[in-house]
């Protein structure tokens, strides 16, 4: 039997907790002189009190959480986050349709970052703050909730880590998943406050500041400026901005390492020089063919090189420079890096560079295999072998993904869409990066897409950001099954 | 040590026989009283005398083959052939410039039937007898060539048979190879000789009927008609080359059977069961959105949608009607049939519906696996357990056909096509296909395309046609150690 009693506790208080936090965007929206604190107030009312009266009817859970109670927690989680997270959307009339709404929303809280907003300097700021919140809390969630949420209840939150954290071999840092996680918290505060500084010391102001810096933690990629990061015509702010979506990309294990000065943990680790090697290399050949092909100095074309592919390998979504302007054999490169995304435990989507490695080694080792039928020849990383189970793992989830792709291309394209704009917005939403290719390119976004269309690439964004299996287990009979 | 000499034995012999088959061609050249027929003879007179002294000056060779001589036999025999074969063309000056003679052959004997011919019409008869009769032997050669050509040279072909025969699990008919072989190979010269009897009861001439028997078995799809099987405005005759398209993409082991009256044989084999089904349910969907869409009879929607899913899905390449004319989402659903294939043991490319069917099963097992991590759940065909050896084949299988697609695509947008076309492209050469998307959709063909990139498609031909691994394996370094 499924406990779902316990399901809704939990629920219920994680609702509690998003309906403070958007009060926290009250006093934003209190400075500015907006009058969005009304619809924050009663979005944080509604939220505050569904959480509590949930949480207080349920309070007499039983506290046993299996794996199924976790993968419907997950999936939970995020669906009814994004529904009461549009509320102030709805309530102040700034986003009046529930479905842009809701699109708006789910696409802040899985990190994605694609938007239906067709003048974002015309919302009030306060809301602006909570949409870039939404990408925040979602990378916290993604990173924390069940490493430290879940314990903090009292639950112990290790059935959840399979289903939660992203990548398929976290490096476990300490032997208390609490106080892993809280480490970790504290390692995605610090970076986005020094981001914060750092920006405002380029001559952002402190509000474009604290959101975009939510929105770079998070790989999330949502702008307070509907020019995006472009707007802001300043090279040490693209720098800036380049460097703390790396480090949002990069395990947070390994920057705990750095930031206790153990150097040599954060370049022994193989999913780490891949992630930068990929990178470099993709960054120098894009460098070469815009020194090529575009009239611009060397520091542009590597500045533009530099922040695309870390931009879209990180699946954040900030754009400077319109990718799909250049030549199409760089469009071709950038979509290709859609598929990269971050590092196992950060907070990046898309198939993850360790599944990339793990995948690239595996298949040449196959030739190796194919000659020497009878001999065993595992996929090492950092020197150690690679478990047979792990390797399926990851050929599974790399089929899956480009199952999910091919049909959810055939889904858009019956909408309507041409090849481009079909496959670009569905590589871009199930890998939370947010702009795509074609008709989603950086220079659109959205809103044009039918209702159904806007429903389906929300529910691709939740499976991609619960790393696929955790929402499709639900869709199968088995797991309903006793 | 790779035994090399009688590695040259049997590519000698082989282009002894390819030399004699040109000459087939002279009476075609000189019935029509044209002027190729010169450079026939003068093409096999070098076939034949290279292949001859080869084979003489290795006669002594030892009649040991091992998997390593299995693989880089299969590899040069199909390079050798379409290098000679592509004399012809060459000497007679129909297509003088070598890159395009070469890529016109492979073309032909990989069966895939992508042409850089603007007016086929304007050439000798006697070339156009060549050219699809490259197709007719390169499919012979998939089904045939190494279960009977080599045991006929007294040497057992049981080697070479996991890498020769199309699909992982090739239903053992007979258990004498040599036997097998003739089986299939009558079945495939009567199915030939049924299908030009059929055309010319349609009023096709001679010529014209034999020409489309050869490639339509062999999933070729060379015509001699620059607008292809469109020229012929009868809808007997379309009906009749879909009958054959889908007889060439069937395992010839079930159409054995089917000719002995075994029919149970043939509906309790899965794979066809999934042949069919797909065809059927594709067909169903195209023809539904046709009448929805375009003001045609439902005779001619039906028609149009059936021809078009069996040429693309067992990869023939024929086209009646321009998929790409059609509205976006169909042309979608025709570009994911190009990845369907024909059945195991047929003539046709692509992945192969038997992979595509384990890889649908092996995902969705997948999820129960997760559910129950210790219970052991195999995938199952016709009834019975898969091992898991097999299925990690086929994900590495497809794994490199999609990292090989992604690869191909990237060098042919280097060449300056957009992402349709080289996707295109390289979907529709590394399926042995012909016709693809964009600029290489059903009213284009491959002339445009710069020498090295018709060089870097002959190559997706080769690999394609040789299930990837055969041709691969080449490239790792432990395939020549010792």
């Amino acid at each position: 039997m499924i406990n779902y009693k316990i399901i809704f506790n939990i629920i219920g208080l994680l609702l509690l907790i998003e309906g403070i936090f958007m009060l926290f965007c009250i006093p934003v929206s209190l400075f500015y002189d907006e009058h969005d604190f009304i619809s924050l107030a009663l979005s944080a009312s509604i939220t505050i009190s569904v959480g509590t009266i949930t949480w207080f009817l349920t309070r007499d859970a039983k506290k046993n959480i299996g794996k199924r109670e976790g993968y419907i927690i997950v999936c939970l989680a995020w669906t009814v986050f994004s529904f009461f997270g549009s509320l102030p959307f709805v309530i102040s009339g700034a986003i009046p349709d529930f479905t842009n709404a809701f699109f708006e929303t789910i696409s802040g809280f899985t990190t994605t970052g694609a938007s239906i907003l067709n003048d974002i300097e015309a919302m009030p700021r306060g809301l602006l703050f909570w949409r870039s919140m939404t990408q925040w809390l979602g990378g916290m969630g993604i990173i924390v909730m069940s490493l430290a949420i879940l314990p903090i209840l009292g639950i112990g939150g290790m059935q959840l880590f399979i289903a939660e954290v992203p990548g398929p071999v976290p490096d476990k840092l300490h032997p208390r998943i609490k106080e892993t996680a809280k480490r970790l918290w504290g390692i995605y505060i610090i970076f986005t406050g020094i981001e914060v500084l750092l920006l405002l010391f380029g001559g952002m102001n402190l509000f474009d500041a604290i959101c975009h810096s939510f929105t770079t933690m998070a790989t999330g990629g949502y702008s307070t400026r509907q020019a995006g990061i472009a707007f802001f015509d300043s090279p040490y702010i693209h720098y800036v901005i380049t460097v703390f979506m790396f480090l949002a990309g990069t395990n947070f294990t390994l920057s705990y390492f750095a930031l206790h000065g153990k150097f040599d943990k954060v370049w022994k680790n193989e999913e780490f020089r891949f992630y930068a090697g990929f990178i470099l290399g993709f960054v120098l050949l894009i460098m070469v063919v815009l020194l090529l092909t575009q009239n611009q100095t060397i520091e542009k074309s590597f500045r533009h090189a530099l922040f695309q592919v870390v931009a879209i390998s990180t699946t954040t979504g900030f754009v400077t420079a319109n990718y799909l302007n250049w030549i199409p054999f760089l469009g071709v490169i950038i979509f290709i890096l859609m598929f990269f995304g971050g590092s196992g435990g950060s907070t990046g989507g898309g198939v993850k560079i360790l599944r990339v490695v793990l995948l690239l080694k595996n298949s040449y080792l196959e030739l190796k295999r194919l000659i020497h039928p009878n001999a065993v020849i595992p996929v090492r990383l950092n020197r150690e072998a690679v478990s047979p189970q792990i390797i399926t793992n990851v050929l599974a989830f790399v089929v899956f993904y480009m199952l999910i792709l091919i049909f959810g291309t055939v889904v858009m394209s019956a909408l309507g869409y041409d090849m481009d704009t079909s496959l670009g917005a569905v590589a871009a939403t199930l890998g939370n990066i947010g702009p795509g290719i074609g008709g989603v390119g950086p220079a659109h976004n959205y809103f044009h897409i039918p209702d159904f269309g806007k429903w389906f690439l929300s529910f691709l964004m939740l499976i991609g950001r619960l790393e696929l299996f955790t929402v499709l287990i639900l869709f199968s009979p088995a797991f309903w099954k006793k």
